[in-house]
């Protein structure tokens, strides 16, 4: 039971689980219920990336360098300053007698759980890799615990899309779930033309909501607005209460049923919450939420609204969102204009 | 409808809400949805009041100096250092003539919003207060706006146990409202004894639900099963995840149907998320809760349980709170022995 979250590999401090963890055993001899992979890419957190390109002004071998510094002290790439991670691809290599996971040997896969907890060890010192980018070729191993959380890639998505997806795909899921709760329910979401923006978007739409994307500019409207994605789309800061919750009651007629928060900057706690409708719910998934701005934030604003930390996991989360890409033809087409971009 | 929130009281920066402001002004001359409450009492949060000390080393003169230059820079009680603030108990002065709050002058009122988004004057220098105690004896005005929250004191209650009990009454309205979504509840309420913890662990109870509390060490587990609040006690350290969901299983058989975190101590998160069975809530009320370590230690843990930020704010929170003090004896002897040991 003990070695189901992975408490083994944990070697200080002892007694965290392995995010908490300040360093992990990441030797690739595998316990009864854990699973190894054969490692072939990483794809660094977007935060975690651009915290170091900034550090190491765009030199890429100074970037891998201290990629190579934390995996090897951590034992997982868990970025010090950011706290985010990121996931990976690569190929099943071995699965231990007593391991719940729906793998086998040679199965291609992405690890759903992040970097943050994940054992890594890396063999090839990151040589294929020009430090210039998230997407990290790379030869190693990797450690899944029994309560671990893994998608197989499907046949008919090139990995970089299924990985984008599956990156971002708890947001769906839970927009979805939510959605459904209400009735007549209409969706603002803040981030709409982004990765878990879009996504939420289709999700909230096929639950049945009327949608507004909220975006920061005018190229990003022109996006969202031709992809068909959102039945509105508004130009607003998410950081400024005031105008967000004129730009979303001018676009569904009054506040929000459900708000969905995907833009990735500080500040964006208030105006989500004077932009929702007594009754309803704020989803956030973006980390750079602060907890107390929330909290206190909808105490004073008198605000009967209920807000959610966005879990990154629902079950058949990943299933979902590839279920959305396959359904929505213009959800597919912005994700893979993302990632030619990128 | 700008006044309403308090936008017009926001010296700087321009466009935030009053809470995110650095300054506000705090003249007492009132608008037209505003109220003037002549200020009798300061109660400073818990966590504000103990940096402010620790930071003087207990030197009442210089903890009263460093509060009068807080609020004489920012127009209002906000700690920078905590973000914290507090609520004030005082009598209504003037009533604007939009105000929809429910009060008159004279009345007795509490505020229930933040310190950290009321303008707020002193005019005594704080020359009633020692700075050896959160509660601070003040003369001066604060101010109201259309969307705030007040509470008018009951005449069974002293002043200060009705403040001691609005200064959490969100946590038991948001407990029984969550407790009432599911059938045969279980509750685990991680700091009990405490304040929020025993209203919380009394809505649960009150709702329907089999509850355990844990606390951290012996004298507390001996306050809190002679008051007999809770259908069981548990010692655990809420930061040690296995410990803790060890602890609540013991008590219950299985992972509680809803977790609310009352433990005013960082690293609550996980254990909160591994005591927790699938499909059920945790409820972070504590300040010191971390929203990524939150969303990234569901994700880790492959926990599909809903996570709530505990809003302070439910209609009707105030009234709730006072109205189990009164329905549960034991319940008042607490928070009154609580009052005389502070």
């Amino acid at each position: 039971m003990a070695g189901s979250v992975g408490l083994t590999r944990v070697l200080e401090p002892a007694g965290v689980l392995p995010q908490a963890a300040w360093r992990l055993d990441a030797s690739p001899e595998i316990g009864p219920d854990e699973v190894r992979i054969r490692v072939q890419r990483l794809n660094l957190d977007a935060a975690s990336y651009r915290q170091l390109a900034g550090k190491h002004d765009g030199d890429g071998a100074a970037i891998r360098a201290e990629v190579l510094e934390i995996i090897g002290t951590r034992g997982k790439m868990h970025n010090p300053v950011t706290g985010s991670g990121g996931m990976l691809i690569g190929v099943v290599d071995e699965v231990g007698p007593e391991s719940p996971l729906p793998v086998k040997p040679g199965d291609r896969v992405a690890t759903l759980v992040s970097l943050t907890l994940t054992p890594l060890r890396i063999t090839d010192g990151l040589a294929s890799w020009d430090g210039l980018s998230e997407q990290v070729p790379a030869e190693g191993t990797a450690i899944l615990f029994g309560r671990s959380i893994v998608g197989v890639l499907p046949d008919d998505l090139p990995a970089e899309l299924a990985l984008a997806v599956y990156d971002v795909c708890g947001a769906p899921a839970l927009v979805d779930r939510v959605v459904r709760g209400y009735s007549h329910p209409t969706v603002a979401v803040l981030g709409g033309a982004g990765k878990s923006g879009s996504l939420a978007l289709a999700a909230a739409r096929l639950a049945g909501a009327t949608t507004v994307g909220i975006v920061p500019h005018e190229r990003e409207a022109a996006t969202l607005r031709s992809s068909g994605l959102a039945d509105q789309v508004e130009i607003a800061d998410a950081r400024d209460p005031i105008a967000l919750s004129a730009a979303v009651t001018a676009a569904l007629g009054k506040p929000a049923t459900v708000t969905v928060v995907c833009v990735d900057v500080p500040g964006c706690e208030h105006g989500a919450i004077l932009a929702t409708a007594e009754g309803g719910t704020v989803i956030f998934f973006s980390m750079a939420t602060s907890f107390s701005a929330a909290a206190l934030g909808a105490e004073g604003l008198a605000a009967d609204v209920t807000m959610l930390v966005g879990n990154g996991f629902v079950p058949g989360h990943a299933e979902f969102a590839v279920g959305l890409l396959r359904r929505v033809p213009a959800l597919r087409a912005l994700f893979e204009a993302r990632i030619a971009a990128d």
